[in-house]
């Protein structure tokens, strides 16, 4: 599906446009008449809506996550762009229009991703981890875990985003890796394969981006585990300790009990994998903050929950060159 | 096996005796003369040992946590007692002894504890999770849940202690339950069955209680959710809900993140669970500890890691009547 | 006072009724002409109200917690009722109502209640102990005990709540009793009825549920412990280490120092009743926050503050029969 | 008693001396034979002993905690002081010697300590204060309070200690009276008189400094607020706002639950006690340890648990004028 | 800059008044028409005001925190004081109004407080000490150091609040040295007196109070050791250990890691200036919240954050006199 | 200076050694001969000995970390190699040896190190970030920053050891800023090689691994920040923004206030110092501790308390092919 984003329109102008309808409540106003309060989406950003009239046979079967094609024209309310909208249906599948349409996806070229990660569980020598991965890994489950995002808001919450941050830890890893040549690599690359495997049940990402009974109930840490399990039961003499380690690494990759691991690393490669989730996900989510944020003006961004803290956005028109002449 | 115990005998009596040894070094006194320092336990307690002479054959095959007959004379040593030993073996299979022999058990009668837990499972009347129990426990399983201990050392630490710790469990919570009728007793009952189940592979308890590599990796709790996870893949149409349900009672029943349960208590039964957990292990352990140090005289115990605090021994001769004339 | 609940009349009914007036505030429309906006309460639920004229002789002298007496119509605002107000006076004598008309009450039989209490205190043998507990039961202070709620918001807060907890906690306590027959049976039931005593002093619950300025200064825990040393002063004889462990296990019950004991359990009645507090508070609490929640629909409730998450509903049309044979 | 400090003698002098026996305990030597290994203190410090023949009469009824008589050679033993001694019994009354010789108390002068304590008591305004306060001095209490020390090893831990601590407490508080003048200055003194009373309960000071079982189940802080409690109920009238107040400042003292006050401050008086407190005590104890530690040499005393560091002990010679010539 | 306050004002007057612009929206009214939302303050609190009509060539060049003359009459809002503008213009040179007159300030005479700071100087008796405090205070730092509030909201958050809130701990630190004389005093002054330094450069207060970016990005804490650490270098012989000291009190002077202090106080004048400070800080806190909120009724303030609690207002009225006879 | 190893020496063996004394004090034996008890130890490890004649003269000057020369012979006690020495003196001059010769080195080339370290620098394009490096490392301050370990005991705690640790965290912020073009590289480089600079002040190395005072009061992180500050001001027009950034990542490179950092990480750079000097320090440490420790036997190595776990040793002997033969 192709069109104008929603950030590009002005006020004034006419559009037909696809959008993601996220939420929806019928209201009165003073005078008794009643209208509608809606929320959209496209894959940029999210849009505030009014529609006054005509809504009748619309209004009943309209649900928060479907796919409306409106007839609308570009208004301001308070200085804050909003739609008002004439005209508004159900999108219908002749519309060729998906919730992929609707939303982010990372910004990094799948094809080359997914070639980088067949790549990575190529490189795995020892035999066992290998075929665990092989296993693991059938076409219905590639096709989750590649498009699932890693989380639902803080760090590459976008569709592709697991994969993203999957193969940046990987990178991290064999950087360490060179460094310290008495690590496991193997080892360590398949726990960094699998750490968040379980997020492919944890997470709906079909719609929107939510949590999961399941995942609520029993977190995306434990699902990896149970999978490694089941997986490593119908390889025969998969070494037992092999199996307990790779759990191990998966179990304690959040470093910390307090932060849902139920155990702490207690091998050189979970400390690694621990700092390298910690590298990837953090330098993503503080960017993004900064990214977002940075049009607002303003040398710092809003406070940012999970960073403790607002992240200072650096003036961009720094000097480079100092004044003396040392370098004479 | 049966023979005194050497809390029974006095400085200076001669003995013959099976022992389980749990120390031994050789050491060079300041003469030059080589000799033994053992340590040996039989079911009730522990002793220090020492052995001047003879020991030539039998040094070189000892190891920890085998089985010897020794002759020896009750010594003592700075007020402490200890052996001199005379003569050592290893014991032999015509010996029968078992190193069950030296471990401690439940004051408990086993067998009714075995009766009291099989009708708590013929009590479960939701079908999928009765007929799940049924699968988990064949006969090796059974014998290993039967025997393990519920822990190394802070409460249950004997032999059946996990047994005898789930009833308590069971009936705690069954007191809850009628209670509060609105609570899944099927479902918390099963939990409660379940909690501790990964102990069978999370400790060893066949010639001492110590935590296998399996245990410290992964964990029990851990270890029980694989288990559920398997055992429910073999029932067809088990419902997915009453597994995740069932995995998170036994996920979170150590009620907090920081005590090493990945998810904390989401479900009134969970919170159940954890606190009826709470209630056996700790009045087990806070009465274990004044039970052995209450013979060392004095109001209070020595400080308890796990207690935070040393626990008072309250004075046994207390009157129990009031002088005043208020009844009368 | 009898007359139907706010919840089940309809929008567009009109009705006579006594409510608890517990927020008005005089507001000025655009228009220029004043209005009054009210939250009113009856013992099912509170409901917002409007007032658009003749309110001149009523706003002077009304005040928040007054009950009144409401001519109004059943209206609906943005799909959540209101009323709107025709006349309003207050309550008088002669009408016969009460604030207990509108305040929740526990849904256990309140004399069963009463004489499961009294038959709690005849059973226990050690003759101080129930001597100290006749001494301050008063007919004054049970009045008082019986009605109080055991808090404003989490757990058993509606009239006779306290004493609902209470008997609750002495048969989880009765229970471990019975499996661990070391327990001081009569010194911790008595600490059990004795423990929450304060609030009898610490809340407000004749016209709201509120901390009174002595509940918050000093708190419930250090009122009883003064309470039971002003009554075992008064008996001759009283055993000064039975009265300290009472004081003990009475100052200790919250568990932890951060939860406000100022000293934590360092006996196995203390720790047995910390627990035994903690199932039958949380127990309550939760199932209370989903019989709430449970008709908004969702699996999942809001956020509940105390127990650091939102509560699983679980599905109700749970299949129970497993499909396989295994039965047969 | 008067008799020369043991840190006054040298090795290989021979001297009679009436000391506090604080340990005591027989051993075997290597060859056979039976000796005491003993622990005795004068006022000034603590030294190690042997003896080696004739303790028979005196070894079946010695106990810690009593005062003996020795004849005795001071020696060495490893570079460390430890007495030989020859004969030793326990002191009879008729020997005039009493436990206060042997423990340390304040070097502030005693008598100008009580009268500058009764002048703050003189100067409170308030009358129910100041009566409070003469109810709850009796001349038994009195004794007890002035006598008392502040703890047993952390801060003014020495006779007269408490007396000492309150006195700095008056001082500071004072301070910020006349720094603040909005504090209840009445309220504040009187509450600094009383905040520690409770340790005249808590410990014992007669023969040795340590916890009675009252102090360790309930707490200075609580007894104190008992005591407040019973003397205000014999006071007609006493206003309950002020009661409260009062048993407040003392019960929020220790300034977070965490510290074992069961609330937190809540009034500005009682966040300058805490702080006021704190100063006292922290400044006595750091410098204590310094005082203690100097002489050994080094720039840094040994870990110091309830600071959580080591202190530093700067240099005494430090130059104090500044080489240029600003000042011309 | 002389005018009435605010506060003096009646609903209906007319007036004529300089003050400062703390916000401005433009927004549009349901009929259309554009008016202006402000929100302006006088030095003794803020008001909301409202503006119709003639805004055109004001409002382009409006920015908050510039000062307006403004004719304006006093109206109520739902029974909150706003304010109908109009005419308004920006300040002019010649009116003679600074920042300073809209910004709140110490109650304490400023010219007394710069007296008692120049005679703490001259009261340092280290050559060394006095001839950095000379060095570090020029004149353009003093002028900073003495107007610039100790903080932005929490405590001495008013213009000459850093001296106010210097020279009450100055005080409360000689009467700690008055009582323990080993302390060195003369290091305690000067780290009193450059504790809070970096607050010059950590806060912005000539229009407003807030944190600069480099108070975010380094804090005042090492802001004030890089300032000593400077001028000690441009004192010969300034001895290194005495420089190290005082780097190391105004670093620990936040008493904890937690605190934002890079080292706990290892010395015992570090621990005297932690307590110091928060007496001042605390003591100065508390007070002023209960001076703003005692108007509003009611015996609590609202919660305060960084008391973690609401703050109890004591009932004025208090009898003074006990009815019973003990003084005849 | 050469030597064989003190580990490649046999029981009954003579040698003739160079070594450094790092304990020595005279004891008396049961016998009442004195004897010297010494602790002494080469590069590669440390052991005990015994001089039982001829050390009259040696003993009055003998300090602890003096380098000794000793004719000595190999014995064992208790299992344990241990030096039985003859001849002993202080090393001379003309023995050229130093204390280098007995403090443990990176196994890293040193001049390829240097090297790295050298280009590290030049790849710097911001030119006031790389005049700063520049006239910070002045050839004084190359020497120590090249030579210092990076820690007392935990990580790279050996000569080199702060090179060697900062080019690691050099290699993997590479590796993010690759990952991460937003990155402001030339930033985070400069900060990597700043981050620990204060190790040079607040670390002794010549002798032993020890802090030196000022690291004790002051603290690395502090320190360097001090000199980040003298250096820029000793530039002409550097940018305040970029002084307060570099400062910024230095000062928070530790991740949270609880770990001695005054301000938290702010900027995506920040976040990646911290866990990338996270990832080099505890890879490096974790291995070190197995490495030493594998020898023991064992699957665990004893508790490490930086880690809170004791680390798992996995067996080596692993197979690494499956069996099934999934890839014919």
């Amino acid at each position: 599906m192709k069109q104008k984003k929603l950030q590009e329109y002005k006020n004034g102008e006419n559009a037909t446009l696809f959008l993601l309808l996220t939420k929806i409540e019928k209201k009165t106003a003073k005078n008794g008449n009643e209208f509608l309060n809606l929320e959209l989406r496209d894959i940029s950003s999210t849009i505030s809506a009014k529609m006054w009239n005509g809504f009748e046979s619309f209004y009943p079967d309209a649900k928060e996550n479907m796919i409306v094609k409106v007839d609308c024209k570009f208004d301001e309310y308070n200085g804050t762009p909003q739609l008002i909208i004439n005209r508004i249906r159900a999108a219908k599948e002749a519309d060729k229009v998906t919730y992929e349409d609707f939303l982010p996806r990372s910004q990094r070229n799948f094809e080359e991703m997914k070639e980088e990660w067949e790549k990575t569980v190529e490189s795995i020598n020892n035999s066992f981890l290998k075929l665990l991965l092989q296993k693991l890994f059938d076409e219905e489950t590639k096709e989750k875990y590649f498009n699932v995002p890693a989380g639902k808001a803080w760090h590459h919450s976008y569709l592709h985003g697991l994969l993203e941050h999957t193969l940046e830890i990987v990178k991290i890893c064999e950087t360490v890796c060179k460094i310290r040549s008495e690590l496991n690599r193997d080892l360590l690359i398949t726990a960094a394969i699998m750490h968040d495997f379980g997020k492919t049940e944890e997470l709906n990402y079909k719609t929107n981006f939510d949590y999961t009974d399941k995942g609520k109930l029993i977190g995306h840490i434990v699902i990896a585990a149970m999978r490694i399990n089941e997986k490593t039961n119908e390889i025969p003499d998969f070494p037992e300790s092999l199996k307990d380690r790779l759990i191990h690494l998966v179990l304690s990759h959040q470093g910390k009990l307090e932060h849902a691991s139920p155990v702490i690393p207690k091998m050189p490669e979970a400390v690694v994998l621990y700092h390298a989730d910690e590298l990837s996900a953090k330098s993503n989510a503080y960017l993004n903050v900064i990214t977002k944020e940075k049009q607002n003006g303003g040398n710092w961004t809003s406070f940012v929950r999970l960073a403790e803290t607002s992240l200072y956005i650096p003036p961009e028109d720094e000097t480079d060159t100092p004044k003396e002449t040392f370098f004479d």
